[in-house]
């Protein structure tokens, strides 16, 4: 499955907001446009939109080339692309690398492109590296727990998390796959359960609030997650509901892994405190698919990510390697080699 | 709110699968239709479906009086009904206490019924009894996490942990309670949320994978839940996601209580590992609301309810006070006395 395809001087994005339902394709040639799908969450997943707004970059080129002005105009288009969501670092990196390229090149459509193109690239070979490196943490039949979506469809293709579990299972290692559902949004039900059973490796749907019971059954030989933010220390940031998996891994005694590139890497702050959460319209926790759950007008808190204290993690998973604790120096290394 | 009532020879229940979009209640005069109503969750929670088992004894009763063979006709009914749901042993308490009276009293319905009355009036009683208890656990502006629903839904009226909660709430100890939406079948949404906000006790309705995230926040000061069936060493049976709860409000120093009136007790079982749990249909995963989310046909794993560790537990909360640790010789006392 992929999710971003480059074509003819446009972007198209799978609407991840109508998966299992419906497969559409949405064309964009605009970056403001892209800016929304981004906020909207057609798109999702931290590599994905770092490689969605490096897209959306050229077509903010396409529309200044021939203008005055061009780097005030891309500046302007970096900054709206920078605002759509706070917490995946991906797109800041996607948009410094852009910004590098234009200020260097200047309005050089061709280059610009191909800049893109190779950040898409890169986010697939990066994928398949660390499900390399992760597959070698999965013992054999095992029973691997993950949350949210990191698959194919969060990244250029393939996947992070998924990446792993795609790379043990072609290693027939993988047993079964817990995914769970992942309120408010659904995305382990919708993109990730989908994903696995097209390509036919066992999965088994539960809802959040299973995890533990599965834990103190027995059933868990591993967790995997994606990754939004990585501090310098190794906290992170991923998609509410991590963290509560991370602590109940500790209590079992399961192993708990991220798999991130190193785009997903911030140096810029020590720890996971400095990492802005995304809040999200209540209504996402309210309602689901126009039915209304709660009662009419119920308070609700509906944080889109929370954060992971390094100590809760057993490695982490990257495209150079397995990292293990302390992570401080290791990831240092790893973003500045 | 009440869920459960009984005028002029039939019972009439709340449908509680239903809520909050439709306040529809059902009448029933036919204890198969009684027990078919306690599967499909029309009316659930530990303390309603005996009450309801209880008053659908009556209607057996009404129905086989004039036959011959009662007690044989009675003690059919009583396997129907102890048929519906396995979990919750109020059930079948309730259903002894009606056999010990029909066996006593023969074919006298309004034995029979007054018996039907004082179960549902003493629940009552037991819950506002324990809600007393409960509050003096609260502290002074507590925010205060639960599960589910354990409310004036689950019970006869007032409810176990909801009493608690309302007890506490009347002295003016609650700024805020955090309701789990509680899937798969939305619980803590449907109905938790709507009898807060009907009692105007401030309440914030959340995703079941956010609780983790909130203590770590240091936004929950306790956690109250209901019981299902808790065995003679203090292990308990509750709502799917009680378990991790309990795990996380550990991991975090958060006090984690359980409310239960004294025949939610089973001291026939020395530990949770006897408690049989429920299975269900794993449609109720894949789809959220009606909405089908997961992919059709994808594997699920539905169990109603996990069995939390006594040792996890910092009290238990009954209507003759609350009970610390070690709790096996304080659970015989209560029952035996």
């Amino acid at each position: 499955m992929e999710a971003i395809r480059w074509e003819n001087n446009a972007l198209y994005l799978l609407d991840q907001t109508r998966l299992p339902a419906e497969e559409r394709w949405l064309r964009y040639t605009e970056y403001r446009a892209v800016a929304r799908a981004i906020r909207s969450m057609v798109v999702r997943g931290a590599p994905a939109i770092g490689i969605t707004a490096a897209y959306a970059m050229v077509l903010a080129a396409q529309e200044n080339v021939c203008k005055g002005d061009f780097p005030v105009a891309m500046s302007q288009a970096k900054a709206v692309l920078a605002a759509s969501r706070p917490t995946a670092v991906n797109l800041f990196w996607a948009l410094d690398r852009m910004e590098r390229c234009w200020q260097t090149a200047g309005p050089d459509l061709p280059r610009l492109e191909e800049e893109a193109r190779a950040i898409h690239r890169e986010d697939i070979q990066m994928n398949e590296a660390m499900g390399k490196a992760g597959a070698e943490l999965v013992p054999e039949g095992a029973r691997v727990l993950t949350h949210c979506n990191a698959g194919a469809l969060a990244t250029g293709g393939y996947g992070t998390a998924l990446g792993v579990i795609r790379a043990a299972h072609a290693q027939g290692k993988v047993s079964m796959v817990y995914a769970d559902e992942t309120r408010p949004l659904l995305q382990g039900a919708r993109l990730t359960a989908c994903e696995l059973v097209k390509d036919q490796i066992p999965v088994t749907l539960i809802c959040d609030d299973m995890a533990g019971c599965l834990m103190a059954q027995g059933k868990i030989d591993m967790v995997v997650v994606g990754c939004d933010r990585m501090a310098a220390n190794g906290d992170f940031a991923n998609k509410i509901g991590t963290y509560s998996l991370a602590v109940l891994a500790k209590h079992h005694g399961i192993p708990f892994y991220t798999a991130l590139p190193s785009s997903t890497i911030d140096l810029s702050i020590p720890d996971g405190s400095h990492i802005p959460v995304e809040q999200r319209d209540g209504q996402e926790v309210a309602c689901f698919a126009g039915v209304q759950t709660g009662p009419l007008g119920v308070q609700t808190w509906n944080p889109a990510f929370d954060v992971t204290p390094h100590d809760l993690l057993t490695a982490v998973i990257t495209e150079r390697g397995v990292l293990h604790p302390p992570f401080d120096r290791k990831l240092a290394g790893l973003v500045h080699n």
